[in-house]
């Protein structure tokens, strides 16, 4: 417990009628840092959250109010929103100067600062100039630079886990050429909407990818990487596939390395020392193990002479690839211990 | 092969889009009795078989025509109606008298003949008139006495399960009072059309029940059990439940014996001697075994001074449920060899 | 929080490396009112709680010690025994009379006070003296009664759930002759060793029933039953199948009662009223809701003539069932709020 | 139906109660050109086919015998033998020279020529004299070139996967360097014996790496890239997953090419075409569409200026992968139309 109630934060949630928006909730509400909580949506105005979200009718709860992007501002120490991608650059434009300390943007359109990398993936962007403020919030790797920050872009689910594989070579100056990453997710990952590809009958013994030609996570995870190599043309494929899973990312990353590594376990131990919720594992993680939880399994391996690496990456898409790693990102801003409110361990088996 | 080219079936499918549809094809095309297959679908007109329903692309096959009833029952030898509940009676009278000598709907419409069951669950008929030329096509019970028959309604994938459950006691009149079933389906009982309980996230690893106020299938159910029973109250319990399987139905009889039935494993043998499709178990059948399959698996206990029977039934809803009785029925009402182009043994494991 | 780390209590779970005992040790790891945990395991012992449960990994942790009833009854103020059925009543006679206030049995050995009852289902028993001190723990029936309770049998899983379905009617006097349940468990309730049924090639798409002439929990509910209302003869059949879930049982009571019940809803509203662990819902439970958290959803409706009744339970077995409902056990008879340690939602969609 | 039964081909089966054995059976039982069948066991020696194999009971069929290689060889036209990898190397040499005409092996034994390779991955082989006699059955790849062969090693189910998606590019030259194929299997791939990774409650939701150093696989796929693009160094990485499938493996190939291929598609119509197995797909191939079938589903898309080329390919590892790929090949060895009982088209959706 950090304060008494009455300093608790006010924390208002955008967009709360989705998976990633009822994931927020979950988290929030219990949260020892957090007094009041709001939430707005466009759908679902006026039902309550645990109808909505059925285990967060255990929690208790309210019922979410239409939009009101500057009401919500006006009011909330904390502003989260979790809109589809496209919209937060329309409605983040509209808070005022003065609006709140803190605002934590989960969709794709504050992520990336290079507008050419931007606009081949996404299009043009339509509110450039309220950019500058963002950071990107890769709390695993962040950390501490993040506090004080006031307006901060939370990764894609398949980029967290793609940039969590690749940050230790990348700092290192390791990577030889373009790496790639092979990368599954659940079918959370496209949201609550039904359609065919997430139809019961199709989906729950199938496989299948998608946007091979250049998934879209490509742009922010190139641009890390670039920042963090120092090399101007540092890039990533990430081939993308959907899995018969519910929740969950598991990417495995395939780098040429520019000299022999033997122990690539040695330099991920190293690069995640002290990091709560990055375990470097001794054996290939198991996507189940983290599912629930905000924590990142890793395990790495050399291969052919030591020349090429091998990374493992396992995440919850919606816990550590969006609204965990939103929560974790809100603690290390407010200067709040990083793992508050995000001490739970997971459901296993589940 | 039982005839030349020249002398094969023709054979055509009106709604052939949804799942039911779709299976017919994957039985029809191969069968050795058919030649030519056509197929209609209001929603799926001009599309290619293969495009819709994928493992048919395997097959090689066509393209499904508009709507055209008139013309298929021209056309056809044989005139399979795979829409929706109430659907088929409003298209089925537009045959005309001199129509395809062999008429079979999968639908719900002609399989109850007593207007206060059917009115019952389903509301007023619009066609009752049409209803006088149906038989009831359980196709592991009525075997040769469809022999000829010229109109025939395709059970239920729940009812086909209850009733073969229930036949061997309501014939031998042991039912004490209404028996009970409690029966689960997979996901493709509710058609191809994605919703929220097919949606994988929601339905993956759910388990939930509905329409346990009154299923439908209880009517035509009923209406066999008086039949065989002689008893004119004769009724049935099915609480059907979702579960998170593609395919399959399996079902849960609880019955009170009117006298002891200490073995009613051989009851139940002797019930079904000689059925190929129906097989008497030793034990509790699996669902996966007979999933792909036409065959339906049972297992009889009793308990409770042999004063309580239970017996369990598992089919595949797609095949045993609805598409391979359809052809079981073509079959038997042509007089061809009962398992012709049903040969098949199903997958396991899938 | 309920008092100083001083005051705390030192709990112990003996046979914590199964299902049942790792998801003890991740409910009380972080309970506010537990202090030091201490873990024994025959099979595991000198193995890290996180290496045998992933999740737990990440709520740090300890070591299982070699199985030592004596010493852990000498130091624990709590004493969880999640052992296999039958091994329970050979270890706990160990415990020395001036033991831990406080034990708390999972196994069905302490359930069944009726010797008959208990030896038609599972043999003759090996201390029936040391049964005398026990309670049945159906810790959202009970309630506050289980204060000051030293020594406590938590329900089995089906038993838990039927008992929930059946409680309102039975203790009301309305039940007219013996209620079905038809119950489906998630594999985790086999356990953590794997076997042919538990083989994901064999179960992953699967349903099967087991042991339907004669569940072993049908002896303690009914023992409960004749208990609520005061029958002599009161019994219960469970009919139990096996689902493609990992977690979860989901139960449907059919019951016909005495008298019609026009609103069975309003009678389980009534009887769990105030109760923080029971929902009833207007509409049939979703077992996904439930996972994860330790609720109960509760739907009640009647029909033909509102003369039988059908209730819908569902739970998560390794919560509600097994782990969760000790702990709410604990919270009660030790006088804390009974939610303590327990306010998680679930997981959803998971 | 290409003969009289008396010309109808003798086949026995070694090894047949594992998944691969079941099926294999499964396809030889009903096969036009296959009059008696015989199958081999030692764990299930006396066990009738269907009491293994629940839908080989739908086939009717016989029970295992004991292991009496000598025996199968002087009765059968065709030996299959599906037994563990490194058991093939022992028993084949026992076949006398005036053995069967046909002997087909599923094990690695025989697959790799160049005892480097073979030896890196597989250790020493004990028979490598008897290695002369094979050829590698890819048979969507070598067709007709199998013809009148007598001793044929069917590829691995990775490997089959891996080299149609790789076929193409490395018979025209176009590898520019070692390519990578990210690939996942279903639960079957483990195997008919229960282990850990393939218990329901660790798999049903899990998705893990393993073998990523090096799989096995690669040794045999390096052998056949070498022959296509006569490169002596030709290479390959299999990085392996276990996804929550029963059945299937989907391989996805990331290649740099030599010079930019702006139409890869066009290429791979042109290298499989009037393949009947392989079709190569306008959007990424669905696992669940060849499920159930001998066919294989390919895709090929380029980027990164035509430079990187991405192949997907989806196939059933029992079927394409293993005993449906060995009825083509035994079809393709005795000048049978190749499709002949394989003309099945798959369960879909399953």
């Amino acid at each position: 417990m950090t304060g008494s109630e009455k300093t608790r934060l006010k924390v208002a949630v955008v967009g709360g009628s989705g998976y990633v928006g009822g994931e927020l909730l979950r988290l929030l509400l219990p949260h020892p840092a957090v007094g009041d909580v709001r939430a707005f949506s466009e759908s679902h105005a006026g039902e309550t959250w645990g109808g909505v979200h059925p285990s967060l009718a255990h929690l208790g709860g309210g019922k979410f109010e239409p939009p009101d992007t500057a009401g919500a501002a006006a009011w909330a120490d904390v502003l989260f929103f979790a809109l589809p991608h496209g919209r937060s650059q329309e409605v983040i434009p509209e808070i005022p100067p003065a609006g709140p300390p803190l605002v934590i943007d989960l969709a794709a359109d504050f992520r990336i600062h290079d507008q050419t990398l931007y606009s081949a993936y996404y299009g043009e962007h339509k509110a450039p100039s309220a950019l500058e403020g963002f950071v990107y919030g890769l709390a695993d790797v962040e950390g501490s630079r993040l506090r004080g920050k006031g307006r901060i872009a939370v990764p894609g689910c398949f980029a967290t886990a793609a940039l969590l594989a690749v940050h230790p070579l990348a700092a290192a100056g390791l990577l030889g050429e373009t790496p790639t990453v092979f990368a599954v997710t659940g079918s959370t990952g496209s949201g609550v909407k039904p359609k065919r590809t997430t139809h019961h009958p199709v989906r729950a013994h199938n496989f299948f990818g998608y946007s091979q030609g250049g998934h879209r996570h490509e742009a922010e995870a190139a641009e890390q990487i670039r920042r963090w190599s120092g090399e101007e043309d540092g890039a990533i494929r990430i081939l993308t596939h959907s899995a018969p899973i519910v929740r969950g990312i598991h990417a495995t990353l395939l780098a040429r390395v520019k000299e022999p590594l033997p122990d690539p376990g040695a330099l991920f131990r190293k690069a995640y020392e002290g990091r709560p919720f990055v375990t470097v594992m001794d054996s290939p993680p198991e996507l189940a193990a983290v599912v629930g939880s905000n924590h990142a399994h890793l395990h790495a391996l050399s291969r052919e002479g030591d020349r090429v690496v091998v990374v493992d990456c396992a995440e919850d898409n919606l816990v550590k690839g969006a609204a965990g790693q939103a929560v974790q990102v809100m603690n290390l801003a407010l200067g709040h211990e990083e793992t508050l409110g995000l001490g739970f361990g997971g459901l296993y088996p589940c």
